[in-house]
């Protein structure tokens, strides 16, 4: 059997809000290690990929390898019924049809449980291979967040600029055009409000803003956010989830015309 | 003449809360003992009870039993233009057309005054028999309009079992099965927070989640609700309305089918 | 060149917000004396005024008058990107085709710069005339907002009546009739909080709904508003701006019919 349990009961929700804006349906895939997710979203651009490890959890238990196939949608409807404070139970047979999803209050007088009906997806797993990034920032996630909503009311399109004095993102559109230039920070006293880069060699590459808003979703789960950019290959964004995993998402860089 | 005066006027925009969703129309009958609604919501199936005694007015004078239609769309648009530290002071003349509400604020250097036309309505008061129920909850209110509105997520109806370790509420659908369990609760501290249970015998009924959701919206009225249940007579949920009265829902149960 | 700096940038966002519901553009006229701003609402019916002094902005140089043409729409997407806490400043060309918006952070880590193309507006200034009002009223802003939101749910038109012991707003339509009535204050501990009227003579006037609940838009600009009335002539509602200048908007009083 399966079972795992998050006394953080509200990590999980802020966990689905991530992820079921950009995903209608996913496959869990449960192993002895933990939990992981990777799945292309709905319109095939980017890749999400979620681990959870095991040791995060505050109890855990995989008897064989499984990979329960879930409706998000379905499942952003059970995560509303878990209160903030509330610890969570998932669980599930060795071959599952459905997986259940307990919610207990502290003192343990409301027991709540629902149980999903799972399906049968395809998915073909990406290898990912490990690569050197001519630039990896760390920011604020709230700061980047604001910056791809306010930049994305102006074009489809934004520019990440990185040299070692700092970060620009701009756009341009019917409007006009916009930039937002962040300074690293020189010196650091709060790790979380800090922006630092760490960098090879400079780098500008143009990414689709409704991704990026798309990503931006996952703000809550962590106040920092990593952004690994090297020319030619996808963008990765990524959002530490406490001391249990993360969550990971990549983007390729669009192809400008030469011309413009 | 006809004058009621509610120092705590913020009670009157809440009862009107209470009913306006369930009611488009109903008759407000003042007597000299109080006020009292009673009146079928528009689908015909469940029974909205409202009572409202004279001593619990700041003033209170009804020189001749009168029936005040109402349209209670008009008369929220009336309810949002009275802040919530106003007072409010209803007046009527003896065969009214029109019903005058008045809001005073506490330093007595605003008045707003609102008549509205009242309207002819045809009722036929239902006589409710007392009756001893199986089982009567109490349980905090808030608790039971978050359960109504996490189940109805799943399907249309909602199973009530109670017995005298706790109450389930219950619900299947196209998603899954979800339930709550609450236990009675052991030991007392606040009388508000505690699932308290009255119990003859068990009672497991069916009921439809459209109306209890609707019955919640008195909520803020009271911390505290009561269910009433017993075998095929009306559920009784009951919202008391401070020192002055109470709103009563009655909702039959649903016959189930014999091979469900 | 035009530059303006106004450290307290949430100002210019309050201003848009109080004037783009009701011009769809308009034309900012600046001079050595500062910047200014006048036109019809989108219907012909109201006027809007606005004067910001360049001794109000933190730094202010303008080496030749211009006019730049803003579609406010525009405008304000670009404010919406501005922090509550962060620096703005407006920059222009002598014979400017567009114009940029700096918003820089309190510590300078953030520089964000939007250039907005500017559009060819016909204005024709209208000349106010100086008068001599029957009746100005100084009331809380929140308070004048909150009436008109009221009373405007009863009908299209509101009564304003202004004596020497108060003010009373009054409508009335389908649902019935509805008034408010502030007293003067009496003694004044807090002058944002109290009511004051200044009457040659008593006037009662009649104002479409419709434009008062758009100058309310201008609430969050002034704990206090003042209304100017006198028969046949437009009312001015004005909100004043801290140090640096208000708005103000007319409206033509509705003409009776002689039997209504």
């Amino acid at each position: 059997m399966f079972e795992a349990r998050l006394v953080q009961g509200a990590l999980l929700k802020k966990i689905l809000e991530a992820i079921k804006d950009l995903l209608t349906e996913a496959s869990w895939d449960c192993a002895q290690g933990g939990i992981q997710l990777q799945a292309m979203d709905n319109s095939h651009v980017s890749l999400v990929s979620l681990t959870l490890r095991s040791d995060g959890f505050d109890k855990y238990r995989c008897d064989r390898n499984l990979t329960m196939g879930m409706n998000l949608a379905s499942m952003t409807k059970i995560m509303k019924c878990c209160g903030n404070d509330e610890i969570i139970t998932m669980k599930a047979q060795d071959e599952p049809d459905t997986v259940t999803f307990m919610f207990e209050s502290k003192n343990g007088d409301k027991i709540s449980e629902y149980e999903m009906k799972l399906m049968n997806l395809d998915q073909d797993h990406l290898g990912i291979p490990e690569t050197d990034y001519a630039c990896v920032i760390k920011m604020p996630s709230g700061e980047f967040a604001r910056i791809c909503r306010d930049l994305s009311q102006f074009g489809e399109s934004m520019v990440i600029a990185c040299s070692k004095n700092g970060i620009k993102f701009s756009t341009s559109g019917d409007i006009g055009t916009g930039n937002v230039k962040l300074a690293q920070t020189s010196s650091v006293d709060k790790e979380e409000e800090a922006v630092i880069i760490e960098m090879q060699e400079p780098v500008t590459l143009t990414f689709a803003c409704k991704y990026l808003n798309n990503f931006a979703k996952a703000t809550p789960l962590s106040p920092v956010v990593s952004l690994s950019l090297s020319p030619d290959v996808p963008l990765v964004v990524e959002y530490k989830i406490e001391d249990i995993g993360y969550v990971r998402y990549y983007l390729a860089p669009k192809i400008e015309d030469d011309d413009s």
